[in-house]
């Protein structure tokens, strides 16, 4: 059997390697009697490469070679990337990929493609990266009613958070050390904005839920506002600060409370510990209470571990599509941020007199050095509606950041 | 298609729960028209029992059924569950059990069986309990080299030893209050003693290196030496004592490194942080590094939802055994306890100098209240021959912990 890799970066060329370096163990798993790398789609050249004689830049080449039944995408971005996939899996090729993107934007529709030509459309490496997560939860945690399912899901917002912890420093020069470092892009939008989390907690929604919440029915909330003083006050608190993306089941699964933003975490949680660039998803189910699924969230070879995964899936089950994938939601489905509903760090600029006037009797956080033109507190769990009326009383807000009670 | 369980107790009839509670779900996932329970075979009757009509005390009933294609056993022990699953894989009907005496003693035999009979022999929960941990290591991380597995596999000395470190207990009055609590057996051993954990890390070598490591093949070490001094030290250190489970591959693979024991785990270990009756399985591999799978290790509906998913996995996939399995290990594959290698944190009733002359320039350990006539300090890495050797120099031991790198 045969596969091709579309688009030869840090990943594709992880996949490449792990292939290489693990491939008897993989060709035994896959149940077949050779799996080989027959092409490499890329545009750019390698020269030097060990692989450099695989490289091809014209996608027909894979398309129509019947050889050919895995066909791997670490291309990234929707475009080509989407009719790309969607060819090959018309076409009755199993497709792997770690492109989150594509998979929260148009993994439905893929999936669909792959059911009616009997290949699979398999994606364990678009959340988590080499985190086992979404088998689990398809497979593992089938018996559960899932209520909901949360996490660390970007290791760079991951890393500066810990930092800022760590060494109580700023965001800004937080971001710009993990920049030197290659921690982060030079284009850190993505990752700091809660771009890359909203992408993966909308397919672990869809996987948990079977109803498709797709990334711009919310909208994500980054950590760029975060200051060394909000950690302060979180570990006064006996905490943390992480980006958490979270999606929750409301009356029944009706409705979803889809959110990704800086999120007070309680120490102790199994989320409080989760540090650097490692990442973890939480799933709460009825009847297995919490698990948590920790470990590389990025990263060539933790990444290609996930991808090859999926590769073997594919060879020993070739011909019979897996049977699993989400609907379409009813309008309204996601519900609005008005109606969010959680408890809330809030700093305002203000005196406690008039914070317990619009909020009632709500603990007080300080510590050594907190502002002192300003009033930290934790309200109730109320809804965001109720939250913004009553801080309309308020003077200047600081921040506001969700607790949560994982 | 129907499905019977042998042995209505806690986790039988938690099986029998969950079927109802989530029956469309799992009658969905499980691709049937129908999935419905026809027999419980149980020596009891359950007068008032929602199911008491379905209970039988007669296996041949089962066995000659050929409706009943899926057994599930949750008798626990080897006789008869090892008779009754083996007649029923040669029946052709698939087994899902939740007995981890069973698997670590019988599960090659058993899966060499269920594959002759193109049947199923499943037991995520004889591990981990409701924590997805055996199908993600089969599935998810099949592209890895494995090279180490260990976990807190025991939910009773968790709980133990987590009172012992927030409380300073003691062992023997805190395994009282666990026994008066329903969290530990009125005879403990298996749990405090480290044979519950003993059977799950070999279950967990077996499957992560592809070699049996049977029960048998070297000596668990239990949590009744464990004083509150001990605790204390570990503290100082800035870790926990937790028993751990563990198996490391050793040579390529030709040998392993399999222990049961109490062992330090410094704080920011993922593994630190798992408290009271909770598990966590940590799985090192090449290419993803540490992945760590967290959840309840124990009770009714958790290990149920592992059963389920299982019954799930053999339903959707009726007649199409899964390959996986281990071989025979070659004499010698498990190394002595002479042979382990480790740090240890060794308390001795002696002197610092006569420490250093045995052991050179250790680390000393100490906290306000430690006894005055020991010493207490951290070997380096070394084997358990070297390490007894060297305290035959010294006075009494008190105690000798190993000290782990996760």
């Amino acid at each position: 059997m045969y596969v091709a890799i579309m688009g030869y970066g840090t990943v594709g060329s992880g996949v490449a390697a792990l292939l290489k370096k693990n491939h008897e163990l993989i060709r035994k798993k896959s149940l077949q009697e050779s799996l080989e790398l027959k092409y490499i789609l890329d545009l750019r050249t390698f020269p030097g490469d060990e692989n450099e004689s695989l490289v091809i830049n014209d996608f027909s080449r894979i398309l129509g070679d019947d050889e050919v039944k895995i066909v791997v995408e670490t291309m990234g971005g929707l475009r080509p990337a989407y009719d790309f996939v969607s060819a090959c899996l018309a076409a009755g090729k199993s497709v792997v990929t770690s492109n989150k993107e594509l998979v929260a934007a148009k993994g439905k529709e893929l999936l669909q493609i792959a059911a009616a030509n009997n290949a699979n459309f398999l994606f364990e490496a678009s959340v988590g990266g080499g985190i086992p997560v979404l088998t689990p939860i398809i497979q593992c945690l089938a018996a559960n009613e899932i209520s909901e399912v949360a996490g660390i899901l970007n290791g760079t917002t991951n890393y500066i958070l810990t930092k800022m912890f760590d060494e109580g420093a700023d965001f800004e020069s937080t971001l710009l050390n993990a920049q030197q470092l290659g921690y982060a892009e030079r284009d850190p939008s993505a990752d700091v904005d809660g771009i890359d989390a909203c992408r993966k907690i909308c397919i672990l929604a869809d996987l948990c839920f079977g109803l498709e919440v797709s990334p711009g029915s919310f909208t994500p909330e980054g950590i760029r506002n975060i200051t060394g003083t909000d950690v302060c006050y979180a570990k006064a608190l006996g905490g943390v600060i992480k980006l958490i993306g979270s999606a929750k089941k409301l009356d029944g699964g009706k409705k979803v409370a889809a959110c990704v933003s800086p999120a007070f975490i309680k120490n102790g949680s199994q989320l409080a510990n989760v540090s650097d660039v490692y990442n973890a998803v939480l799933v709460r189910g009825d009847a297995t209470g919490d698990t948590v699924f920790y470990g590389r969230g990025a990263g060539k070879m933790p990444t290609a571990s996930a991808v090859m995964a999926d590769v073997i899936d594919c060879a020993a089950n070739f011909g019979k599509t897996k049977a699993f994938g989400w609907s379409e939601a009813p309008e309204g489905y996601v519900i609005t941020d008005d109606e969010f509903t959680s408890a809330f760090i809030v700093r305002a600029v203000c005196g406690e007199d008039r914070v317990k006037a619009a909020f009632g009797d709500v603990k007080i956080i300080t510590f050594d050095g907190a502002p002192g033109d300003e009033t930290a507190f934790v309200t109730d769990v109320i809804c965001k509606a109720s939250l913004k009326k009553s801080l309309a009383d308020l003077g200047e807000i600081r921040s506001v950041i969700r607790v949560t009670d994982y």
